[in-house]
């Protein structure tokens, strides 16, 4: 009765999720891999018992025995694939950026919009993240009020050495740009980014702090420092009218030893969001069992790359800048 | 694939094993269902579209479609029903006692020696917990040299009226006595047992404070106290030669509200232990498949018992009791 | 053997001072007091057995029984004490504004240095307090490497309806401004202020955020929210190339009550900071004694009103603005 | 005004009192001093400025110079100071013990008594810890119900060669045995001592703990571990019928670095209770001067002797020893 998966892509990412719905997602079996690196398709493919290795991502696509896809291969791909996923009407869970280009996110929209049918999902796992969720509940509840502020930290251990300062916005504080949408529920109206001075580990970068304003004039803000060495950290603070609600990661066990008391801290996002990742996976098959897609739509994709295409205008314009996301069509209200 | 598995009971945890089964673990799906109230039996077997529902447990252990259970009925039919288990050769999640006495205990121990294979696994499912198997690690690789202490505290928010000082030791503390077996990996020799005064709110029932000493003179404590209201609250920290680990309960996010800074407490065992319990139907599957058992074996049942039993006669005689397990198996080594 | 003070202003703040010189501050003994309101000068002398009471603040400033002053009188009359105390050549622990303008600041500090003798500290507190030293020394030292980011929040519980946007940033956000220079050991170049929308418990003022550039790139970021009804919460954290460094409060228990979990938080000011008011007047007649001056000086305390007039502009203008300090005379190297 | 103190000791405890006499406590300062060891005594009287050097402890209690003594000298030079400073009629605080043996402790309490008026306070600084001061505010107003439990911690990083498993009892867990009456209110019943297996880092002492009930059947714990290494860790937990309140340590600031998120443990009971050793001065001074005695009386100090006497004995016999402490004198209620 389990969903039948087929899988583009089987790097890190793709090999995670293979090993998610094979251990823990009842609701969806991998039966199709493709990869550029067929040894790599293949390993998996003989992993999980029974995935048939496709030739070509189209193949994989337009194979009836593939009920849906996960698109986890580079993100140039990904708007084409994903158009090609809603040209074959099959739910899809594409890793984010959902395209490469705002107007290659327009084009991922406009496919669906012309096939009449909620199909993409953009994979912004941490929508699934326990404490965000108990976040977002808070903020629409408004257990402490309204918010005013949303503060955001997003810190690596350690970041490659061709990430440079664009990248540091495009594509590690693009998460927060959309979980900042995802908590508060609106969108973002403009966006000023400051940048600290480099680390002396990875001068060819700097750490940059992000404020953005929402349309209702809440504050939220995002520093993203990739090389914090120390381990990876991502808080989350939201500061309503009468009290203010934090992210506290998962620690097990609390250690006191040589002078020291505290944690473990986690080393990167696969170990920190592990939780997200699963809990991902098992609602989009549920939902696709349901007929219904859940997380963050194309919209949303869409919406965090003009987010962050606005904060790289900012990042080289030195002022702030506006996000022009267009009229949100019906289809995605 | 999956292994067709056969649920004994369909009560609370019944039920949880259940959706567990249809939600989250891949390797098992749920065949069967059996409870002395049908309609209990026939609501989960409606809701996991498939189950059939049997007319009794035996029938149920026997069916040749069944190929492992789960005896989650009232514990004086454990120590039965797993005995039928083992008689038809089907490996079996029994949750804790494993029996209702020590000698009923050795029965199933004689039982799955005669039979020649480890086929029961007894639901003591903390040792699935992250943090009690991150304690373990640090304790098995002497991290911080040798244990010395191990200090425990289990609290209920409201236990029900029924449960008497005894139970207070037999139910709730039984997870603690299996517990420190685990983490220490070695058995307990002496029991020791100080009522405190009742609480008001409970005064049929007192609190109990629990000294054990192991072979190697590691000193075990547990408070056990089943009326602390203020939520559920389970507590371990392994003091080493030259450190100390302690659990740290998963809480996802912090507040600051009306003069507090701190973060919500789980009001009962199932969210406190939600993962231990996924995890552990996730790997007897897996062991199933592969052929062996995890977990608590028989053995570490009765073990868990016979600790009980000496700390109910520590209680009636006022005065340490010894506990006496006879010679281990060689088949339990 | 200890200095004889003259407390001018006997308020909130002067009645704290006063009761640390009588209990915590053998250094110091309080020897004159003056009050515009006669009846509360005369209460604090008589609970310190032996103050004289003053009719006036020149009166008590050139009274040659008094040995030092502090000011604690309101705000706009702080300037023409100060320079009354230097012209008298006594030490002055005056509060925070140093002057009600900039103008008057640097009239304090050319009567300083036409004195030839530094003598005012102003009351900064915080540059007392533990933690904000920890922190300090970690940053000097570049234990965790330097600096890239230093985030500050401050929370008031409720603040007086009088305080306007305005005074958000020039009252309260000025002690994040001093704290900011204190730790960073460094000027602040440009301030950019973001005003998030109003809470309805006090919608004629906005919580402000803050973002400052220091010389060398250290982002500096202050969340200034002054009707955060749950407490008074004041945090920093310094993000250094390696490590972060943050104020913890000092919480001396812990309760678990009523399904929470956690600490108390402080209801003001005065008990979070009440070991830095204790400390800083401890160190202040300790340094009288010795010879010297302690704390934040006359350009610390006209830095610091510097900054709160840039941001100032930067909130009217809705741009960022520059503080131009002007050339640091050689007197306060 | 102040109170002319004597000092007999000069040690590492007497330093740290002439220390907090001199720059923290305006009601007390310090007259005279006395050490077996001259130079030691110059040593502090030079550094205060003004203090005599006495040739023996009894010329300094005799001296009418001296209004108050401070007894910081070897312990079994406790009892016999303290009964001179009775007959002298001097107030006296006198380090732990209050004397070497029961029957010394019972003579210094008649002395007391003979006199008719309170002047021996015991230096158990913990009293005045703020901590401990809110665990018993919260005891004797039953916020979160009577107490059921009380759990206590003591670790030492290292200790001295020359402490023994005895001395583990009667010169660490003592103070245990002092917070526990002081959190309580009430007396200690019986005491049960379990010993674990010694650290190899210390294999001549044993880690030891303790169970004590009170007459209302409170069941209090101890674990006393002198070796931790780790640091120095004292902890309490009152658990009562509703809630639990915990000792929390204050830790200025928090770190994350090198993997590790957390803080620097104290090393030593100097730093941890260095609030509490000003505030006793502080305390004592002002209670002289008002003609009453605070903190640990002699009675105190008795009982904490006569309950280690007790745990000594448990340890020797191995079973429960009842702690006789006789009739409580009307004097000492």
């Amino acid at each position: 009765m389990s969903v039948k998966v087929g899988l583009i892509g089987c790097g890190v990412m793709g090999a995670d999720h293979a090993k998610l719905l094979l251990g823990d997602t009842p609701g969806a079996r991998l039966a199709g891999v493709y990869d550029a690196d067929r040894g790599r398709a293949e390993a998996i493919a003989s992993a999980t018992k029974g995935a048939r290795v496709f030739g070509s991502a189209s193949q994989l696509i337009d194979d009836p025995a593939i009920e849906a896809v996960i698109i986890a291969s580079p993100d140039a791909t990904h708007g084409e694939f994903a158009i090609g996923c809603i040209r074959a009407g099959k739910p899809t869970l594409c890793e984010k950026p959902l395209a490469a280009t705002l107007d290659e996110c327009r084009a991922v929209m406009a496919a669906e919009i012309d096939g009449g049918r909620r199909l993409v999902q953009v994979g912004f796992m941490r929508r699934f993240d326990p404490g965000y969720r108990l976040m977002k509940n808070a903020a629409r509840e408004e257990k402490a009020g309204r918010p005013l502020f949303l503060h955001c930290v997003h810190r690596n251990a350690v970041a490659p050495d061709y990430i440079t300062s664009d990248l540091v916005l495009a594509n590690s504080a693009v998460h927060e740009f959309d979980i900042a949408r995802f908590l508060l529920g609106e969108e973002i109206a403009i966006v000023s980014v400051f940048s600290a001075r480099a680390s002396r580990r990875a001068e060819t970068r700097c750490p940059q702090f992000i404020v953005m304003e929402t349309a209702s004039s809440v504050i939220v803000t995002v520093e993203a420092y990739l090389d914090a060495q120390y381990g990876y950290d991502v808080r989350a603070e939201l500061v309503c009218e009468s009290g203010a609600i934090s992210l506290s990661p998962n620690r097990p066990v609390a250690l006191r030893s040589a002078g020291w008391d505290g944690f473990d801290v986690e080393r990167d996002w696969r170990a920190r969001f592990a939780d997200a990742y699963r809990i991902q996976l098992k609602e989009w098959a549920g939902a696709i069992a349901g007929g219904s897609v859940v997380g963050a739509s194309a919209w949303d994709g869409y919406a965090a790359s003009a987010i962050a295409a606005a904060a790289l205008e900012a990042l080289a314009r030195g002022a702030p800048s506006a996000v022009d996301l267009g009229a949100k069509p019906a289809f995605y209200a």
